[in-house]
């Protein structure tokens, strides 16, 4: 009998998945019966943008994290697929940072072409899973029809994500703030903080492009408050680090360095956590986000039972072709391509992994160490292999370009290291783009530039710019493209 | 052998059903086994106030949809325990419309003098019910052990509300509007929205009282807008009721009387679902929010299985003492007390007041109506029958005074069914009022008015006193009350 596979989530991961059991059918495999649930009305995961916060039209928790002048925060040459480049999809050079619009895009785009979309079970949410000596039992909801069905399935990959459910700490006093508190998981643009005093709480990735974003909509003042150690930007006029707050008294908020201010707004930038709501203890990831969870072999096979895996359960330097890497092993493994060791056997691969991790001394040392991960798993499928060594020197390229110019590190240009094409220029300076729809970021050079309303001439920012620009930012929005062009 | 029960939430439908059984083993009865589930650290459910928005901190839904500033909107003479007064809590008399926190302080105080909070398992949430031919198996999962547990129960009593998950519909547009946007339910307090113009989507108490708290704060303007029908009160300067809106436009909002207005805050105020994510469809009530909603005899026992039981589910003129007298019901029936009619005559009942729900021409008459169905239950029991036509009365008399000032309609008093006692006036008129603490509002009138800083003189208000009142209101608010007095 054919085995019944259930995949959950149909975001990066769960396309991913879809795309390598596609590409083995397509060179002669027999496949599993495959379904994935996805409690969204379509895929792409934290890419599939709404303007939704909180709870969804249906009742669950909304999804996405994504706000809508997102913008990739590291190069799309170090998250490009292996098998299916920007040039295949977008037949012409784009520069190295697109927006959010752009991106989703570009990994729509490649399962669109798949024949794929047959899989999923759209608006259907994963609601429990039963571990029985005959495999699982999932009991899905159908969102629309409000009925629920208990199915038997032979293997169970997660790959709903862990950037969705906030982490939301408390902190002395913050119910008596009468201003707005949000998580960075509710933040959907920064328009409405013009001319306000806003505070940050946290120092990674959500807490950095906050800011800036709140900075380039004219905010008054931005205020990132670390727990540890500060990020170090050469923060533009009005950005600044303090040490973490030690309570909050009304409108005010003290600082452990002694320091006082008053805040319009508050935007928790305070992490996510691994939440799987419809799996018993014995089958959930419970674990920090770091570089290796413990309890998965090769990252991907659940210890504790080897028929359920997880794909994209790991902190992310590399993104999509990590999540590729795993998808294709996951599925050479449930294919009897790749045959799984012994308890003992992966128990210790998992203690070497998570050895060398925790002796990493530093940020740049991780990249490598995730590269290092990802050529693993490739060496064992027949995902493309590619240039890792390239990548990691592109990631410390960007980093450095961050501490170069926090404003203008997404003007830079990269060469991608599947196709060897040198990313082009943006034709608007990102800290200038206020419009970040697909039609304008694809609109040729001259014309963009001429037809633009909002184009800001001159080069990145002292304060008085930004506050003058606060004014147009708070106009009408591109609306979301409804179809884009195809390579 | 002894049955297991499970109640689900021990907000005020949940510890009505503790108080219940409490009271039955109090005059000796025998009684099952109870486990109450409460996701909440604390009972309460909506009146457990958290400044948190969307998801909390083990990652689940937000339950309450209170805000720091609401007070009763309706008196409390009308919602008060047939078995627990206010005069027996607090000692004295006090206004009819209290605060947040003094409701909170009363149906708390009840259920502490019971000694059932040892049936409660906090922060420990209902994860999901099977239904098998020897009764139900329950898993719930501690949030913060994070284990999950399946147990057998043979009764459940759904009282997790429906009031938690909002209904969230999609607007032409708004994906568009820079400003924020936010459901009624993830509303804290109007304090942010000074100065700001603001629209209220929706036509019933969410958005009548957000509106009146935006106003109170000193909202530069608030817009209601109605799908068929305005609220018609004689609202202050500053506050206009306009038909449905068509679309957003960026900032601007078009409205279907052809007006289009710019607003800087959204919030949607378009009601709540009847959500139970622990439910499989066959056990989960499904219906808009009404009177008598669908498949459920006596309002409270599940037609296709009465061994699962809702209280709390209907919409509300009556809360606290319906609740009470469902949960006396409830109990009778678990108890043997009350013997339930065969399938067919339960559904014959059930025809019966559904046909005569549908009947009701008008507000007042649905009033009538839920007094009738309370006292068909309260008569089937040993629940104390108070007199449900004068309560009637005092929500005819509610109604006419919200007509009269939308605005001062809290500085009414009323007169207790239950023990005669004349409701007190409030030191302070609820539109001056800016401290709603318990301390504040028990504090003695002079010492009251002497102290607080932003007591303001005068009667209700202009537009301009109102802007006066925004810049005061923006400072520090008043921290949650930690204990709390007793008679």
């Amino acid at each position: 009998m054919v085995e019944r596979i259930a995949i959950i989530g149909a975001g990066p991961s769960g396309m991913a998945q879809l795309r390598a059991f596609e590409a083995a059918r397509a060179r002669g495999a027999v496949i599993p019966d495959i379904v994935c649930f996805e409690k969204q009305a379509d895929w792409g995961g934290q890419w599939n943008y709404s303007w939704r916060t909180g709870i969804d039209d249906h009742g669950e928790p909304v999804h996405s994290s994504m706000y809508r002048n997102l913008w990739s925060n590291g190069p799309k040459e170090a998250l490009e697929f292996a098998d299916y480049s920007f040039d295949e999809h977008f037949g012409r050079p784009i520069s190295s940072y697109p927006p959010r619009a752009v991106l989703w895009d570009y990994i729509a785009g490649r399962v669109e072409k798949s024949d794929v979309r047959k899989y999923v079970r759209f608006s259907t949410v994963a609601r429990w899973v039963e571990e029985t000596e005959d495999g699982f039992f999932l009991t899905s909801q159908d969102l629309i029809a409000g009925t629920t069905v208990r199915e038997h399935f032979d293997k169970i990959i997660v790959a709903s994500g862990h950037f969705s459910f906030p982490n939301v700490p408390e902190f002395e006093g913050i119910h008596t703030f009468p201003g707005t508190i949000s998580h960075a998981h509710d933040f959907r643009g920064a328009e409405n903080l013009d001319g306000r005093d806003v505070l940050l709480i946290g120092a990674s990735y959500s807490a950095e492009d906050i800011g800036m974003q709140a900075y380039k909509m004219g905010a008054s003042s931005v205020t990132l408050s670390y727990r540890s150690h500060p990020m170090g930007f050469d923060w533009p006029e009005g950005v600044e680090e303090l040490p973490l707050l030690t309570r909050f008294d009304g409108e005010n908020v003290l600082f452990s360095d002694g320091s006082t201010r008053r805040f319009d707004a508050v935007v928790l930038c305070t992490g996510y956590l691994h939440k799987y709501p419809y799996l018993p203890t014995a089958l959930a990831l419970d674990s920090p986000n770091n570089l290796y969870p413990a309890g998965l072999y090769k990252g991907a096979v659940w210890q504790n039972n080897p028929n359920i895996f997880y794909v994209g359960a790991q902190d992310q330097w590399f993104t999509f072709n990590m999540f590729d890497a795993q998808a294709w092993y996951v599925r050479d493994v449930i294919l009897g391509r790749v045959s799984l060791p012994g308890e003992a056997e992966r128990a210790a691969d998992i203690a070497d992994w998570q050895a060398r991790y925790a002796a990493l001394p530093d940020h740049d040392s991780e990249v490598v160490f995730q590269a290092d991960y990802i050529r693993d798993l490739i060496e064992r499928t027949d995902y493309p292999l590619f240039d890792l060594d390239e990548v990691v020197r592109i990631f410390l390229a960007w980093q450095r370009d961050k501490h170069v110019n926090i404003a203008s590190y997404r003007d830079q240009t990269y060469r991608s290291v599947m196709t060897g094409t040198m990313a082009s220029r943006h034709h608007t300076p990102w800290l200038d783009e206020l419009d970040d729809s697909l039609e304008r970021y694809l609109a040729p050079p001259a014309s963009a530039r001429g037809t633009h309303p909002r184009s800001v001439s001159g080069s990145a920012g002292s304060s008085e710019r930004v506050r003058e620009r606060g004014v147009p930012a708070r106009g009408t929005l591109p609306t979301r493209p409804a179809s884009a062009p195809r390579s």
